[in-house]
């Protein structure tokens, strides 16, 4: 398998190296494509980042993250669109594929799960003609639900895919498998997404048995329960052909080891399990 | 509030009391109704615990818990199908509302969640014929997705519907508001069970923020972020009038306090959050 298909979320190596090494550790082995994420931009300086990702003729398959915009206050809601629409300027200046969302989720205090989607449709809309604008797609990741109160309020595919088809033109889903592999209509909503090419970005790694941490225990690809090739026919057949991005968050395994050493096993995972 | 609508998960208080002692605490407090675990009551005796229930006129809102059907092997789902027969009885000796079912995850080795699922269904219906017999109602317990591995490949509402209306007479869902509150759909689900009369038990703790354990971190009522009014309203909307049944799994803080102080606890809460 071509690692053109291969694509490295700079989170999965974000203990070891900051943009320009993992860069350059990615082209060393023949990987073509990093997704970064904004504080790795911000210590690498924007202008040095886009020169970087551009000499080298690196893809970018997503820019990670806009989104969290439920606050308690309107002016905490005004303030996360601005933020995103900086996002949405950084993303341009890479020639990213995408803006990847992670909407937010409860605001603090609160136990108002559907205003807090209300405040994220609310937000995406005031975002998004900017995003047409510059000419970034915006991606809405759903999370995994045991993220609903702190990360995302948005938590299928299907909820992201009806927030889509309300919002227009320009914004799509990224799917990363350890949020949505549970969903008993994963299938049908590939499937629907595919439809109107509303599939942006495929993120995978893999759900540990047991998985010890709710945020920082995922798993390299074949070391858990997600069917990979599976779901990736599936994305493949709703006509996405992009790359598989790598993004894993593990403070006690693959944070801690050498950088090389979890790129390569990316490589050889990718090649035989995904 | 009068505590009628009140009934104890016995889990919440397993590491303090048997199940005479933590009856017999639910007594002193005014709690008239319990759901209690197969282990406990097999720790005391099926016919001893029968006994207490009905000399003390206690209701069983639950007997947690059968289920677990996908296995590794044809043999290993017949076993599981005898087990869950014998839960059956277990419940009608014990004079339960309905059986809890924790349907189970993947078998250990596997990735197919679809051939898991199947498995529930095949097993439930190999179960259900007994269960009518005994004129013990089965309750499919839809559980978080962060279980769908290891504990229940079950983890919508609305998927437990299609299986309760797949299957016919005699089954219903139990709702955990700590598996569902999450769910974008489901207002439409509760109003949806109502109107063919399938919610059979109403489960309630609440989520914390941060959760730092996925099974043993649940929070006391109005310690999270879960509407439990909002919640209990749609419920009652859909005809379950049925007690609110407290089930709090917690290692770390409820575990490890003194008994009476849990169940005082429960009704302080039960009376100004729910």
């Amino acid at each position: 398998m071509s690692l053109e298909g291969l694509s490295i979320n700079l989170a999965t190596v974000r203990q070891q190296w900051g943009l320009k090494d993992a860069v350059e550790a990615c082209l060393k082995l023949g990987i073509n494509a990093v997704a970064p994420w904004r504080d790795q931009v911000e210590k690498q300086g924007l202008a040095e980042s886009a020169r970087i990702i551009k000499d080298n003729g690196v893809r970018v398959t997503g820019l990670c993250r806009g989104g969290m915009f439920p606050a308690a206050t309107p002016e905490g809601l005004h303030a996360a669109i601005d933020d995103n629409k900086r996002a949405v300027d950084e993303a341009a200046a890479l020639g990213a594929d995408c803006l990847v969302l992670v909407v937010g989720g409860l605001p603090v205090g609160s136990k108002d799960i559907v205003g807090a989607r209300q405040m994220v449709a609310d937000g995406i809309a005031a975002t998004l003609p900017h995003a047409r604008a510059c000419g970034i797609p915006l991606a809405i990741e759903p999370l995994h639900p045991m993220y609903a109160a702190d990360r995302a309020c948005v938590n299928t595919l299907g909820q992201a895919l009806d927030l889509c088809d309300a919002l227009g033109d320009g914004i799509g889903v990224a799917i990363d498998v350890y949020h949505v592999w549970w969903d008993p209509d994963l299938a049908t909503q590939i499937a629907r997404a595919g439809r109107n090419r509303q599939i942006l970005a495929h993120h995978i790694c893999d759900w540990l048995v047991p998985t010890k941490d709710l945020l920082l225990d995922r798993g390299m690809m074949g070391d858990g329960v997600i069917d990979l090739p599976g779901i990736r026919r599936q994305i493949e057949a709703a006509g996405f052909l992009g790359p598989q991005e790598v993004e894993i968050f593990s403070a006690e395994n693959w944070w801690k080891r050498d950088g090389m050493e979890v790129l390569q096993t990316c490589i050889d995972r990718f090649r035989t399990v995904c």
